[in-house]
């Protein structure tokens, strides 16, 4: 197993292709001024995705049904409309068009030329937790060029359960070792090569923004250290 | 439920958006070159083809466990090789080859020019009984501008089976009437119907050859009938 076996690349996608927190924090500020509120948009971000692994979490451990991740997402966001004082200060309306904001997150700046120079030599599938249409979605409003899109959804399993990788492998119909995983979250990774899978590791410093510096010391084991999807290219030979 | 709730299309692939026939002739040809074989080409597509509903119709009525379609290709190859005296004549690595013939299909000249000026309005996905990643390597090869690649194989229940377009309403998050099913088949169209989706009809008068013509004339029901993909951009309005 070696780079050159691999044929198609699958990507973790918030956090490692769309800066979330940026994204939150920008269609937030304009909400700000559109309704005349004082929220801290980074804050609220911050507490939102901070909700999103206990919600997944309780999901897989059968505290809920299968649930999508628009579902769960809108879950979290009338506990922080609660917590943020906001119930009031919005229509229903309004509150469906801010949990779409996950339908509508910004790549980071290297993403979409990175992919653009991949996609000329591998199959680019999304890997991703999120529902079909928040991907479909997403990458229609961001010009994301996939050649597919799959979901943890197909399988009503999410990461880093054994299944996503599983199916992703069976549906592209190929080796597990002719598909690298790509992702800034080293478990996301870990649990691709688990299914023999390659790795390739892009962290992503900034996605929890400038105050939080997570541990990103790579696991020696990955195949690929990237400091981006630029660099992702060059190592990869394209 | 009128034109204008449309925000996806769904489309069937064989014989709507590529030339199978076509495809299978030109490359089956060359073939006759490398190898001096004497093969009649469109015979051996129309063959083949002939073989599609009835090993779809075997998975269903369940005397065959769910098997994809590259897999019924080529059970049905194997036949066609020994009835065309050709199973001396291959090897096993050509044979694959062949088989993979519907991972390299031609468009119809119409299919990418009216699917890009469609996908400035809608979301294009696929709904065929093709295998995922026989469509997704058919799109790369002949750059089909798809948003979302689905398919039967999700469900394991091959069309006209309501479960392909039932789980490609929910994936899409939308209402049943605001996706509508492009096709060249009558059949297709009014099963999509039958789950509450809006119909395309684009009759395809070449799809089995020049010396076929099948009976193309609409069921009235169909929201729109149209002579190609450009047509059908012009009458969505795009």
């Amino acid at each position: 197993m070696t780079l050159s076996d691999v044929k198609a690349l699958t990507f973790d996608v918030f956090g490692t292709v769309v800066d979330y927190r940026g994204t939150i924090i920008r269609e937030g500020e304009r909400l700000n001024q559109a309704k005349g509120l004082q929220v801290d948009w980074a804050q609220f971000a911050d507490a939102w995705r901070a909700r999103y692994r206990p919600s997944m979490a309780r999901v897989m451990q059968g505290g809920l049904p299968w649930t999508n991740l628009d579902a769960l997402h809108r879950l979290a966001l009338d506990e922080l409309l609660s917590a943020f004082q906001l119930n009031d200060r919005l229509t229903e309306d309004e509150k469906v068009q801010l949990n779409r904001v996950w339908h509508r997150l910004q790549p980071w700046p290297d993403a979409i030329p990175g992919l653009t120079h991949l996609r000329k030599r591998f199959i680019l599938a999304t890997l991703s937790n999120g529902n079909m249409a928040l991907l479909v979605n997403m990458a229609k409003y961001s010009a994301l060029p996939w050649d597919c899109i799959l979901s943890a959804e197909l399988v009503q399993a999410y990461k880093p359960d054994p299944r996503p990788y599983q199916m992703t492998i069976n549906l592209l119909g190929l080796h597990s070792y002719e598909v690298m995983m790509v992702a800034a979250h080293q478990e996301d990774l870990r649990a691709a090569q688990a299914q023999g899978m390659q790795a390739a590791f892009v962290p992503r410093p900034l996605e929890q923004g400038p105050h939080h510096v997570p541990d990103l010391t790579p696991d020696p084991a990955f195949e690929v250290v990237a400091t981006d999807f630029m660099d992702l290219a060059q190592q990869l030979g394209t």
